[in-house]
Formats: structure tokens, sequence, C-alpha cells
């Protein structure tokens, strides 16, 4: 009997969890699996929180795919509430921090990324202050929810940060009639390339947000203990609600000394089938993936590489680990990502895949870059949106690096096509002439991507 | 300075025409473009004729996306109105309708393909029955747009055939309120499997259509040269209007006696550069095209392919012809294909790309197939519309063979993923595996393209 610990009990911890009982029943290997989580919900959506916010979903339980009791009833001891402060692996034991010291045969680290809270946010206690806060967890989601819902017309929210999240958070709380600004310290979203980042701050503005790039916040007014606005150097803006989006940090401390190799944020790296050291497994937000396009090791605390590397990790440690068995492998990512901002009859979609500009250059490719503009159906059909394109490739082998998109409804998934180019390492002429599905409702004669790969075909 | 002949004026005639132009200007070569027509418009979308019947489109104008002044300025001289009957390919000449030969040095066949009218359609002077008519040209199109917009609402529209235009046109019919009924005599929508046409029917039949599988039309009643019903061996339907969407033949009739090789069909069969004989080029609708993954020559009289397969043609006679430089080549087809159904409050969209089941039997591969259910979006989004996926791949080698997908508004365009895919060769492992773009509007957590190629890989 082999004793697997899983510590998380989100994405990437519940599905290497099952698919280790399901590889190790194949093999007839036995495997008692625990599974640790510091908190009281398991495999639920991060993703879907924002629409929680705007109210889109009902419910937060709509938000889990799978509550405690499903995953005990599959044989897994899951044992929420309990947080793991430090370990030693070569003991193979962990600590929890009421002092229980639990030993283990594999460990499985799936703790995922926190939402980082600077220090602005906080009051002398550490606590975020009263109307401060960031969206990650589920207890994130019922707070804001709450508060969105008794939010009075035109209260006003900033929101920090103009990733996923900022955008998703401005999208719910201009839906709830509230008053948005914006402020990142970037000069653009860090989504995507500059020469499309107006097409997205404009659209949001049309619905009525405000968004200041170059911010950079310096600190909060707070009365009472509760925040009134937000300060940068040379600027204020008041506030009833800031929601802290600025990233997310590798939960990862209580791995510390003991000699792993960690990216300098904290994050692991595993390979394809989980493994960072002789017994110690990781998967999910809390480990960084190989990028194909240029074997970079880069953080992309995304669900859906969670499932997937999870998945792939669970295989290989139920099958016996590796040289004792094959098992499914994780084969890295292509830096694929989509979101979306609707709202105030504004419908933008903004998706990418592939390298930036500034990886390319990075990476010693010699790209080649252009934008290009097209619609989501032919010109004709009322559904025609326009969809505006980036597509780059790389001089000397034609090879396609980078397509993002920015569009109206239908533009963002058509990221998937260049993904699935990139992803057999294809040039922009395989994706100017291959067989793209037209119809009037759904595309151009020639389709939007096509013109693109081959203006870009063209000046290669 | 050679003599083009290009017969044909629409998305095969006039990309290659533009482009052999523009292809000669850059190796600084002089041709002479002449192009002939037997109907009175240039490049315009058939494809759009059911969404002009249904309203969707106010005027044919807004079809055609090249006037004939806009290609005469381009320095083609454009003859309307003429149609060719016969040639000699060994002197090099054509001969019109009324009697003119015109020489050329370099013909280029792109006559499309005409709709089939059968002889139950026709009346004894050979022109159809007043209220029957095909929907193929600009002229079927103002015909029937003047019919929908007229008729009372109730009138019986009977619609032969259920291949994409038979689709359409009970969409646009059922949306001006008439009474639809399609018939078809197959068991089944030709474009998808089995499997999967319950899931259309059904829905045509919520919208309120009638649809009859099985029934081979024998007879049209006629009560004074205009029709009143439709007959077939045992059964008959009343009929106001009769759209016959049975399918096209290539206009090919003009080369008999040249001994040029032909599909039974009368379909050219000419290589990616467009070249069928010295001195003959063919695109577009009139040909034959190849389908990469089974190599087979198949029949897919589609714009899309049209437009791919005479700019390469164009850009290869431009250049000099083979042997004399390189041009663009069109590299073949998958087999992808899409079109919806909207009306009475159901969305279907039908997509499908790569080769039937029998199509991989016929090609001597060891199919493995599977439907698999999943949501357009995320299950606690509004957005998510359920999508049903048809996915098969072959034993030994765990290639993709096709993907044919039923679903909801977003369903439709995922195809193109699995086309990507098709193109490179790739494994339904790579679809399984590949970073596609994961938001709760766009998609589950494991995209369902994912969740049924990985279902079967798990059969392989």
């Amino acid at each position: 009997m082999t004793r697997v610990l899983v510590v998380g009990a989100d994405a990437a911890g519940m599905s290497a969890a099952h698919q280790a009982l399901r590889a190790a029943a194949e093999v007839g290997r036995e495997l008692e699996v625990t599974v640790l989580d510091k908190g009281h919900h398991t495999s639920y959506s991060a993703c879907g929180i924002p629409y929680w916010m705007a109210g889109d979903v009902d419910s937060g339980d709509d938000l889990v795919a799978r509550t405690a009791e499903q995953h005990r009833r599959a044989g897994i001891d899951l044992r929420l509430g309990v947080e793991v402060v430090s370990s030693d692996l070569a003991a193979r034991t962990v600590t929890t921090r009421s002092g229980e010291e639990i030993g283990y045969d594999e460990l499985v680290v799936a703790t995922g990324a926190p939402a980082v809270l600077p220090d602005w946010a906080r009051g002398p206690d550490g606590t975020p202050y009263a109307g401060v806060g960031a969206v990650k967890t589920l207890d994130d989601g019922a707070m804001w929810r709450d508060r969105f819902e008794r939010a009075a017309p035109g209260d006003r929210v900033v929101v920090v940060g103009a990733g996923y999240v900022g955008i998703e958070v401005a999208e719910a709380a201009l839906r709830r009639g509230l008053d948005v600004t914006v402020l990142t310290r970037g000069r653009g979203l860090s989504l995507i390339e500059a020469d499309l980042c107006g097409l997205v701050t404009d659209a949001m503005g049309r619905a009525g947000a405000k968004v200041l790039l170059g911010v950079e916040v310096s600190g909060l007014d707070v009365e009472d203990g509760r925040v009134t606005g937000v300060r940068w150097d040379g600027g204020h803006v008041p506030a009833d609600h800031v929601v802290v989006a600025v990233g997310v940090r590798p939960a990862t401390d209580f791995l510390a000394g003991n000699g792993l190799d960690m990216a300098p944020n904290g994050a692991l790296r595993p390979d394809g089938h989980g493994r960072v050291a002789d017994g110690v497994w990781a998967a999910g937000d809390c480990c960084e993936v190989r990028r194909r396009i240029d074997d970079a090791w880069v953080f992309r605390p995304l669900g859906t590489h969670a499932n997937k590397h999870g998945r792939a990790l669970g295989d290989s440690l139920g099958r016996g680990g590796l040289g004792r068995g094959d098992g499914l492998e994780f084969p890295g990512v292509l830096d694929t990502s989509i979101t979306r901002f609707v709202a105030g009859g504004e419908h933008v979609e903004i998706a990418r895949t592939g390298l930036s500009h500034e990886d390319a250059v990075a990476g010693g490719f010699d790209p080649v870059a252009l934008v290009t503009e097209g619609t989501t159906a032919s010109g004709y059909m009322p559904e025609a949106a326009p969809l505006t394109l980036w597509v780059m490739a790389d001089r000397p082998t034609r090879r396609l690096l980078g397509v993002q998109v920015v569009g109206g409804e239908g533009a963002g998934k058509r990221v998937d096509t260049a993904a699935a180019v990139l992803w057999a390492g294809g040039t922009v002429d395989d994706l100017a002439w291959m067989d793209l599905a037209y119809a009037p409702p759904f595309a151009t004669a020639w389709e939007v991507l096509q013109i693109a790969a081959r203006r870009v075909a063209e000046r290669l």
C-alpha cells in the first residue's frame, strides 16, 4: 500500500487524486490517497467568480464541479481546514498548522497560487481594510457578490490591475450599475500586444469605465478602517470598494528548506509527468509550465492547465511512477488564453495564443507581425462584427509564432485554430491555405485568420 | 503578350484573373486577360442567397463582392452575357452561342456548377413550372426573395433536398412565416453521420418544419402550368412553392470532344496549380478537389475552395506556368463545411471536417468513432448551449480522421480546430492535450473537443 498525500483540493490536486486511483486500479496497485486543503471548498471554478459577482451565476454552489462528499465517495480521504505549514522531504513528512505530522510515500503539491495583496491594501494587523479584497477563493467571491448586491447604483469600484481578473471584474461591476475605474501600472493590457489594447480600453470607456494606464498605486485613503480612496504618485480617486487584481503567487512556502529548485516567485518546475524530485510531484497554479514554441518556463496559473497536468501526474503516479510504467504526459502549453468584456452594449472578446513580440525576440526568432482587420461573418450578414487580428511569424522558417484577436461575438475562439497550428509547429502558409469552415453567418469567404496569415506570408 | 481567356466570372474565375495580373506584373510579364460569363453578374456570394430570401440581407447588391466595373478598372476585359458552347483545345479556340470564335493562349475554365433541375421539375418546354426553381444564381435569389415577400403566411413551401441549401432555405421560409416541408431521399442529412442527424431534424421539427426522410420525388401536381403539389411513390404533399435543392453539376459540356479526363459528373481534375492539360487550367465548382486525408478526388463545390484554388491558379499562370517559375499551390481540402438552422427559437449549428465513417472504411483505415455530449460554455453560464461531437480516429496510427458537430451558438466553428489538426496529420492525443482557450463564457475547463478526443483515445 503506497501512501499518497495531496496538498490542495482544487483542479490539479483532485484531478491527480482521481486519476491516480483509476490508473493504480488498472495496473492492480493499491494506493491510499489523502488530500489536505486549508480551505473548506473543493474543485471550484475560480474563473467563474466574476460571473457570480455580475449576477450571471446564481449561487456559489454552481461553481463547485465536485463536492467534498463526491470526492470521498470515490475513496479519497479528504480533510478540509487542514493547512500544511512545513515539510521534511527527506523524512517524507509534512507538518500542519495544528502541529500534526503526517507521513507519506509520495507527496503531490497542488497548493495553487493565492492572490497577492500588497502592503498598501492591508491595515496594521495584516488583514485588508474594509471594502478591499482580492477575487480568488470562493469566500472572496461570496464577499464580493454580497457587496455588489448591496451596493447603491453609482457606488465607486476601483479595480487595481488590468489582467483577466481586472477586466472581468470591471464587466461585473458595470453590469451591476456601479461606477468603475480600472488602474494599471502597465501602459496597456498585459495579455495582448500594445497594438490591440486600444480596442479593449476604448470599448471599456464606451461602456462607462475609466481606464487609467501607467498608474502605480502607492496607498489607500482609509477612514475608520474602511477604504475611501486610492492614491498614486500625483493622483487620487475616491473609492467605496477596491478590488485588488495584481496577480497571484505560488503557495510553496511550506517546502522551504528542502533545497528544491524553484522559480524566483516560488513556482515549482515539474516535468510532464508532474515529478519534481524523488517522492515529490506537483501540478497546477503552484508550478511553471513549459511553453512549447520557445521551450521557456512560464508562470501561467490557469485552470485548464491545472486539470490537464493534474491528470497526467495522477496517471503517472498511479501507474507506479516513472521507470515502473508509462503514464500520460502533460505536453506543455502554447500561452493560449481568452476573456471578454461585455457591458453597456459592448461585446469584446480578447484572446491570444503563442508568443508576444517581446517573447519572440527574446527567444531568438526574427519575428514579422501584422495587424489585420476583418469581420466574424460575411459583411452582409446581421451577425457580422468587427475583428482585429495580430499575427506573427518567424522570417527565416515561416513558422507561425503567435496570434492575438480582439473582436465581437465569435472572434475569441478563433485562436484555437491558430493554437492547433502552433501545436504542430506549422507555418503561416499552413494557416493561410488550410480548409476552414465557411458559411455567411460564420465567416467571410476568405476567413479573416487566413487573410491575416496570407498578409504576413507575403511579407516574409 | 499572352492571351488568357477565363470562362466564368465568379469566385474562381475572377480570383484567377486578378492574381494572374498581379503575378505577371511581379515577374515583368504581359498578360491580356479576357473573362466571359453567360450571366450578367460577377463575383457574387451564392451562399448568401438563402439569407437574402430570409430577409437578413436587404439587397442582392450586398451579395456582390466586386462589380463588373471594379473588375474592368483592374484591367480585365470582362464580357457578360457571352456563353461559350464549344471548344477546340488543339486549335486553342472557343465558340460562343452567337457563333463567335475566340482564340487564346491559356484557357481558364471556371464555369462553376449550375443547379440540377430534374425532369419532373420542368414542363414540356424544358423550363421549370411556375412556383418551382433552384437556389443558385443571383437571378434565382431575386425570384425567391420576391416570392417569399409576396407569399401569404402559411403558404406551403416544399424543399426537395436536405443538403446545405435545403436546410438554409427551410430556415428562410420558416422565418418568413411559411409552412415548410423538407423531402429528402436520404435516410438522414448528407452532411453528417446518421448518429447526429436526429439532433438537426428534431430542431427543425420543433421550429415547425416537417422533414420527410427516404422520399424520392417522382413528380409534381401542376394546374395551369403552376405547381400545386409534390408526389412520390406512396405519398403526396400540397405545395405553393417547390425549391429544388438536389445538387449541382459541373458546366463542362463545352469541353466535350477534346479528350480531357473528367469525373463521371463532368468535373475536371486540375493539379494544385490549376493545370488540366497543356494550355488548359481550371478551378472552382467545375472541378473536383483532392481530399488530403485519403488523397481521394471529391466533388465539393464550395466558394472557399473556389477562391483559394482560383488564386493559386492565377498565381501559377501569371508567373509563366509551371516549369517557368513557381506559383502558389492549392494544397487540397479536408472536407470541412458548416451551416446552421435558426428559426422558431431554435439555433443549431452543423459542421464537419474530415472523413465520414464510410469514407474511412473505403480509404482502408480502421476507424473508431464516438459521440460525446457537452456544452459550448461552462455549465453555470447563461451562454452554455448543448453541443454534440462525433470524433473518429484510426486505430493503429491514432490519427484523427474526422470531427462533426451539432450544437448551439458557438458550436460550429469548433471544427476549425479539428481541421487544423487534420491538416497537420495529427492524432487524437494532439487534439486531447493541446492548449485551447478556456474561460467560462467560451468553453468548459476541459474543452468538449478535448473530452471527445480523450474518450476516443482511450478506446484505441
